[in-house]
């Protein structure tokens, strides 16, 4: 995983502790769940690029050895945090 | 594609047009928008099944190939429905 | 509900039925996902447009109205396909 | 809004923190993934009963008050948080 990613992941931390400090000083409710979901929007970015470099190295790896069933598992969890991320 | 896809498909054209008919007799706005997320969550079903078998079947040959340029293509296509899949 | 939403459901009866015919003809199994996701969104877009003309009707009468328990199973309504929409 | 709010909040951030680990210590990518949606889950959650409990006052008391401007504003937020919803 890239250097991005955590950096990336760091700067949602910080924007979330931000979102609980909005919420400690009784901020107005829209203005949280904006707050959020820029959060929740932030995140799935993270995610994207997570599975672009693990599709271009793990994936490319399994895919192209000898064990089957290893290669089926990999493809199969492509499967499983696509079918995830339509329900969040 | 299988042909589960193509029935599965056709059952959601069966529940859009049941929609159809419940604005056209005035149903209550919010049983129209549960009907409306259930069609959704349906057509997101379809999807992973597609993209289940497109894993197995062209992204194999094509990461298994030697042409590198189709291999990444067909690796990017992955990472890109799946980002549009946490925007929708 | 205005018949501008019935228009646009039609239009993506339309759009969902081009889905289908792509399939039948065996069309690039990443072209049919992008198309669904494609026809997701659209609905997504006719939930907003009806869930924005019952909050200006339905939602403002219960509110404004002197039935409490009517009130809450109005706003709780709200919430309910809120939560869902997190969910598709 | 609610000390919950707060407290789920601050339980997300603790689990966004151990996703950081995860990525410090070189986890898998797709637990890492995983636990990334599930942090947007949780965050989900959050959103809809800061919903709820906006609903239930400040939303109220604009639509049973008398300034027609506010009432507008305050339903067309509403519609605005349930577009976003559906976009990630």
């Amino acid at each position: 995983m890239s250097a991005d990613a955590l950096k990336r992941l760091k700067t949602v931390e910080g924007h979330l502790r931000g979102v609980i400090r909005m919420v400690e000083e009784d901020a107005y409710c829209i203005d949280v769940i904006r707050q959020i979901q820029a959060v929740e929007a932030a995140l799935s970015k993270v995610s994207t690029q997570i599975l672009e470099s693990h599709l271009n190295s793990c994936v490319i790896t399994a895919v192209q050895g000898s064990d089957k069933k290893e290669r089926q598992r990999v493809l199969k969890e492509i499967t499983e945090v696509f079918e995830m991320s339509n329900k969040i």
